[in-house]
């Protein structure tokens, strides 16, 4: 690792609580990494008037109002669909990249490979992080998690963007506070950032997904007695259930916890694919695995609605489904924590 | 392409029915294309004798025997678990570039671009086909197989190198002579090398497998009435089952051939995974489909059992599933043919 970067977080015409994914997480779990946030549409207002968190961190409304901040590296803060760079950022990437700023960048387009950027990184001595560049030397799985003698939990859910990684994060102190040894495996862009380690698993070849999932699970695992693993997309996600099955039947965990948010009803930007209720999407989720892996909580995401009809919902769910509920962000996550802990303790081994 | 290939098909050390997938499929569908095949532990046979089909095409023990043959072009004909490029064909594939021949290659490892290899073909004038090189610009998925008018038939399996590929390129020539307008969609290096296009799907970045398949289908159904689809590994397979759902989920079928080997009763290389008994695996493919795709017929894989066997195990596995059964490499692939022309004729619309 470098330097710690101080960021000036690139969100363009997206920061908001839902689309900014990767600029919200950072702002949520590492606020004091960030500078400030660029984008023009929101240019004067403060992160907590945007997000509901992150207090005063400014939004700037242009690269040079934004370097005011004293940034030392631009994070790129949004993930367009596809991943791919869209090309009026060009011109800003080679603006910080010659202000000698480190560039982070969670894109499919891997901006270390782009010969004008790496020139303009070499000539200011500035270093490009990409942070989806997958590992050399990956292999294909071959279900040696099986071997592994710490709980793999991983979170699961509906759809993309509705809390996987969030509820993973929001569990660490809870039950490290009950005395257990966790280990946090980042399988995407954001969670890679927040933690420091991990593996995009949608950026790798397609065959060696399921690898991916068994490195991160093995080296996740060497100190921890409950592995934490970041779910990725869903198993009825049109675009994206490729990466999520590969997860799933690489990771093997022991226990599932079901991310979902109540208002949606249909995946996004496929509305056409509907969200089936949760009772019989847990039950699908709990037939395709490859070995037992029972859900065993359910983590909602209920950022969109008011506090009376977020308690509502939880207790909804919890009724219908028969399992441990709660908002880890807005509530108390006890009830996952306390779920995962008990399963620990006395699941067979 | 460039000028009809004859090839010289490096097998080395695992030529036979089950490990030289790319060599058989070369030789079963394309045998005017093959001039030789190199394996020194089986040389001076015939591809009969080996396989059981290929007639009088020679197995010869050196580079320089296969030379002989005066093949025009060398292809890889084993896929090494991984893909990757084993190191002692290094010295085989420089050789043959600088005897001008092309190189035709499905592993992961894209030749084409390893420095060494292109100066070698480019001094001799020598072309490298990578066989799994996706395409640049493929995107992501949103499900517009569902705007197209032909019926989209994929074959899926319960494990990997089981008979997807021979199964779909068997039923072309009886849909044909139905009068249909078929067309196969290849998904593997395999499948493309022989009929010439498709998009090796598990070579693709995670994101894009479904986006890939889409694209395929989509590509396919322009100038057919059915479009049958490659199908890749298996949704238990705990390496490549993201491969086989994004694929699953991108085609998004109206109908599944289902192929099966009745002799293999776990995942090969993973054989702590068991594989359920075909009627509960049908139920269970049936159930992971976006849209409903019905398993229609099922098409066995008898290579290693002898003739009265075969029979007993098509007799069987028909009535277990209650659905048209047959082996169509070793029997008349009718009862498939059938099941898929009917079901083309009658499915809602």
């Amino acid at each position: 690792m470098t330097p710690r970067p101080r960021f000036l977080i690139l969100a363009e015409g997206a920061f908001n609580p839902v689309r900014s994914k990767t600029a919200n997480a950072c702002i949520r779990y590492t606020p004091d990494r960030v500078a400030a946030v660029l984008d023009s549409t929101q240019r004067g207002k403060t992160a907590q008037q945007v997000l509901g968190f992150g207090g005063a961190i400014p939004v700037v409304g242009s690269v040079d109002e934004g370097l005011a901040h004293r940034p030392n590296a631009l994070l790129i803060g949004i993930a367009p669909q596809g991943g791919q760079l869209p090309p009026e950022w060009r011109g800003i990437i080679r603006r910080v990249l010659d202000d000698g700023l480190d560039v982070w960048s969670g894109l499919h387009t891997l901006l270390g490979d782009d010969p004008e950027f790496t020139a303009h990184a070499t000539s200011s001595g500035a270093t490009i992080h990409d942070l989806r560049r997958p590992p050399r030397d990956l292999e294909v799985a071959r279900g040696r998690v099986r071997d592994v003698a710490a709980t793999v939990v991983l979170t699961v859910g509906t759809d993309c963007n509705i809390g996987k990684m969030t509820a993973a994060l929001q569990l660490l102190d809870g039950l490290r506070a009950k005395g257990h040894r966790v280990a946090f495996a980042g399988t995407g862009q954001t969670g890679i950032l927040v933690d420091g380690r991990g593996i995009s698993v949608d950026a790798v070849i397609a065959d060696f997904i399921a690898g991916a999932a068994e490195r991160l699970v093995l080296d996740a695992a060497r100190d921890a007695d409950i592995v934490l693993v970041e779910g990725q997309g869903s198993i009825i996600h049109p675009s994206y259930s490729g990466v999520t099955y590969g997860l799933l039947h690489g990771a093997l965990p022991h226990a599932q916890v079901m991310c979902a948010q109540p208002s949606r009803t249909a995946i996004r930007h496929n509305e056409w694919m509907a969200i089936p209720p949760l009772p019989e999407f847990i039950r699908l989720h709990e037939r395709v695995v490859l070995r037992p892996a029972p859900v065993i909580a359910v983590a909602l995401n209920t950022y969109d609605m008011d506090d009376a009809a977020a308690r509502a919902a939880v207790e909804r769910t919890a009724r219908d489904t028969g399992l441990p509920t709660t908002d880890p962000v807005r509530f108390d996550p006890a009830p996952v924590v306390d779920a995962i802990d008990a399963f620990h303790r006395t699941r067979p081994r």
